[in-house]
């Protein structure tokens, strides 16, 4: 397990660094992943950015504009490969929403995919190893992880499924699909992935891991999504399914917003990048209650 | 020629809305724009960002990260395409630094392209009309221009070549190509779109402009160029000309500032972005001054 640097981009004072390595969880396959470190010696506390389907390590890299917020506050950010590349299953390129570019972080468990697809134990364990052995100025005892539509499908799971380990500060998405057993990307994925189906799939959906009581901590989880994201209308989001269960079990520390007009793209995430940043930048700091007092037009908390 | 609206995403409150038009200038071909037009009423100056070689109307608007502080400054922003497309002239698509997306924003004179390659015509004339009759919320009493690497060529002839007439209030650019005339890409694409070959392109060169006094007017100019800019490094760029010729010719107004360790990339750009606007934003408010006491490490005035 080494990683070797592809390049380096000075990027708002720090690096922009594309980094690559073969990785265990997909069967020794190489994957890449871009690192924005801040100016200064460190070392930063580290932000993961899930892509959603299609999208590459590079996506979040060039168009979310994290990276001005990041060094502001001072913070790394870590954009990892959306599924394991070149596998060579029959079928892996067929579709946009399954296979290549939509592993959907999960630990696949169908013969087909079990050896290759395994997002879940990539990122949550040898990713952060690979990391350590880069040697870059990085803080892995204090992580966070967002993610945008499959992607804050990703950060909403690992940080729930990882909850009672402290595994990361906190939770940010923009349009997360939140209930993927109930919509029809998540139901394709895990009939795909999982030798149980959909019904294995519940162990993988963010709303039916708050349901079982499997996910154990105090939460906090901001998300946001536009009220004319064509998907959200769609019903792949179900933000309502996310925040009804967090309702019904009384909880506090979540806070999902509806901002009027905005739809699926980049363009959305552009908007809000600079404030999920300051906000995981408090979370970073426990504090949780200001980031809530600022939020406005919440819907749940 | 009339305009039709592609798609709208609401971008930092306000929009960002892809036009189409016919263009005349490009004998008629469709060409493609966005706008960004901020939250509110407006009418809201204008500033152009023409993107480099290989690039679209969706570069800038995607990975410049040029909306945030646009929208914070009340700036409309105008992200035209580098080239006419389709006109199906032989050789036009061979190569990645001539023909399609590599229009150099100029009027050829030399007879396969001089029907379709009419940028500056487009840009100077009949962009500003398309946009009037878009109805959006435009003051196109007041513009300025700014792009990078060829289009920050393009913003800096564009700007030099109507400056008597004021079309343009400043410019601002990205590592721009400043001396064509003398550079590999700037010869390769005069001897192509010119009948007069690089002699003529003289007429459509920055530095050549300033050394000839056909640029009269007082001059709002600021760029900035990475030292680890590979093609400034080759010698694509000269910089250190088109300031040579600032400095002989005793003028004010250009500030020119190299960027240590960044290179060609969008991650400079974006790194800049935000102060790039902000300039722009003054000089909108006839503010060279401040603007000029403001950056650092310049090395002509």
């Amino acid at each position: 397990m080494s990683v070797s640097t592809i390049k380096s981009n000075k990027c708002f004072g720090g690096q922009l660094i594309k980094l690559s390595a073969k990785a265990e969880s997909y069967n020794g396959l190489e994957t890449k992943f871009n690192v924005f470190v801040p100016e200064g010696k460190g070392p930063f506390p580290v932000l993961y950015y899930l892509a959603g389907l299609t999208c590459d390590e590079d996506t979040g890299a060039t168009k979310g504009m994290f990276e001005g917020p990041a060094a502001a506050h001072g913070i790394a950010l870590v954009f990892p490969d959306t599924s394991p590349r070149g596998a060579g299953i029959a079928g892996e390129d067929a579709d946009w929403d399954f296979g290549t570019g939509a592993g959907f972080y999960l630990d696949a468990t169908a013969p087909a995919y079990a050896s290759h697809y395994r997002g879940f134990t990539y990122l949550t364990q040898e990713l952060p190893e690979l990391l350590k052995k880069s040697g870059l100025p990085l803080d892995l005892n204090r992580q966070s992880i967002m993610g945008h539509s499959m992607g804050g499908h990703g950060a909403l799971v690992l940080y729930l499924k990882t909850l009672a380990l402290g595994k990361y500060a906190s939770c940010s998405a923009f349009a997360p699909i939140t209930n993927p057993t109930l919509c029809p990307w998540g139901t394709k994925a895990f009939a795909g992935y999982l030798k149980g189906g959909v019904e294995e799939g519940k162990e993988w959906d963010a709303t039916e891991l708050l349901r079982s009581g499997q996910a154990k901590g105090e939460l906090r989880i901001r998300f946001d999504w536009g009220s004319a994201d064509n998907f959200f209308q769609a019903g792949q989001l179900l933000p309502e399914n996310f925040l009804g269960e967090v309702k019904s079990l009384g909880v506090g520390g979540v806070v999902g917003t509806q901002r009027e007009g905005y739809d699926h793209s980049y363009y959305f995430i552009m908007s809000f990048a600079a404030e999920h940043v300051a906000c995981e930048s408090e979370f970073f700091a426990c504090c949780l209650i200001q980031c809530s007092q600022r939020s406005q037009s919440t819907q749940s908390t």
